[in-house]
């Protein structure tokens, strides 16, 4: 079984599971799993993990339209240094004051290889789901994408600094309060936009049609990567760039841009069936961490 | 810096954090990290592991008195197996449903060794912290102590059945909720009883008086244990039993009493300072997993 298999079993299991987080009353709740070999290349710092870690599991929470409320963590590593141990603290809080969320704490635990876990608890009276998305809506995402590839590319350069700098992104809460009385379906870019396409086209029973010459790439991707196809792997494939795509009908658009804190960007278009980039099929596959 | 050291710098950082649970409002929040080779002795089942993983979060939510209001739980494994996994969302579920919450998914992550991180929110009005303990009143326990020392002993001697059965423990939530109007003082024995007293004291800055022979020792540790210095090892530091420890005024203890649902054993008294069992000093320490 793989993990994606694994997945979709779980969502027959668990009919509450399968968005970005789960809705419970006006909660929405969600938690994560960052592992130093998948997820922390050789240069992050433990402030750029806190951030990141805890700003996952923001994004899921804005994926669903909601309000941050509160972000706790566990924190497993071989040992403890102070130092390192208080960057992760700072770097988690940071985040979660940028969104207006607090990090209230968490747990301690020693274990081989460092590990964190994050959850985060949020509040909407009206989530947006994956599974709402309609025929002839534009699909958008906010930002631009590729930066985490891009980020990769630089940590494997040995350029830290600017692959910590790629790493530690906003989490969408703002944006993504601000655009769920619009959008008809959302989720967050994690694994990246091929495969949040594929999710989407799953939950919604359609399918999208999607210009690659729309498609936002950071400026980073343009320096951090080699070739027309390393580009396309960083803006399509990596994911980790906790954007949110979401679909929007058309006479709603110019309200969402106007609503959005951040740029928005139409990509394309939601068909009946099939996810396609100019016309070719597009592969349902994001980024194998490590491999 | 050791894991305790740590504990006392991060409450420095966060203040919001220290208790079992951090409290955000009206909303309860806790997060915890599971190991197999930590936590999951050989020969504890998957369902078992759900059950325990997430049944630990929601111990923490018992402790603050709190409903548990909704779990999640992070499974990471290196490969997926479909029993296995539905097994653990079996055991999530079961121990969610015991106490009135509801499992509500999580997410999937390949690791070399079995992982578990769960978080648990839950609400209450009115937490009940470890710090506000008054000299001369109660120092109780719910239940029974020392079933997960006799569990652990249980699959040493490769009586696998017996230590899974030992190892599902029900969550004090309805306890910690019927308690919390009379209790001065509550966290849960996670940490075994002597710690839990130390956190106790530390945090109220009191001291507990306790006499041995009022521990409520489980009928298990009797058939498992196999020294008075073990039975005791069980009883008082092996912890991971995940009942509340809790203080309460004389005046208030026979209506604790009468409106806990389960048994609750006075076991010594507040005292101005230091943490004893019949008159000598209790060791700060707990089980040292795997060591």
């Amino acid at each position: 079984m793989d993990e994606r298999e694994s997945l979709a079993a779980i969502y027959e299991w668990l009919p509450d599971a399968g968005d970005d987080a789960a809705v419970v009353g006006d909660l929405i709740f969600t938690v994560d799993m960052l592992h130093q070999q998948t997820d922390f290349p050789e240069g992050t710092t433990r402030y750029t993990a806190g951030w990141r870690a805890v700003g996952a599991s923001l994004s899921d929470v804005a994926a669903m339209g909601a309000e941050a409320t509160a972000a706790v963590a566990a924190y497993a590593a071989p040992e403890f240094d102070g130092d390192e141990l208080h960057a992760f603290v700072r770097g988690a809080r940071d985040v979660c004051e940028l969104v207006d969320g607090r990090y209230v704490g968490g747990d301690l635990d020693t274990h081989d290889e460092f590990t964190v876990a994050s959850a985060v608890v949020g509040r909407t009276e009206a989530p947006v789901y994956r599974s709402t998305a309609a025929v002839g809506d534009a699909v958008c995402v906010t930002g631009t994408l590729g930066r985490t590839g891009a980020a990769i590319r630089a940590f494997e350069r040995g350029a830290h600094d600017r692959g910590n700098d790629l790493f530690r992104f906003e989490p969408r809460v703002a944006a993504g309060r601000a655009l769920a009385p619009h959008a008809s379906a959302m989720m967050d870019s994690s694994d990246g936009l091929a495969r949040s396409l594929h999710q989407l086209a799953e939950a919604s029973d359609c399918g999208f049609a999607v210009a690659w010459d729309r498609v936002p790439l950071d400026d980073a991707v343009f320096e951090e990567a080699t070739t027309d196809a390393d580009e396309r792997e960083c803006g399509l494939y990596t994911g980790e760039d906790f954007e949110l795509v979401f679909t929007v009908p058309r006479d709603r658009l110019e309200a969402a841009r106007t609503a959005s804190p951040v740029p928005v960007t139409v990509v394309g278009e939601v068909t009946e069936e099939a996810v396609t980039i100019d016309g070719e099929p597009v592969p349902d596959r994001g980024y194998t961490h490590g491999d």
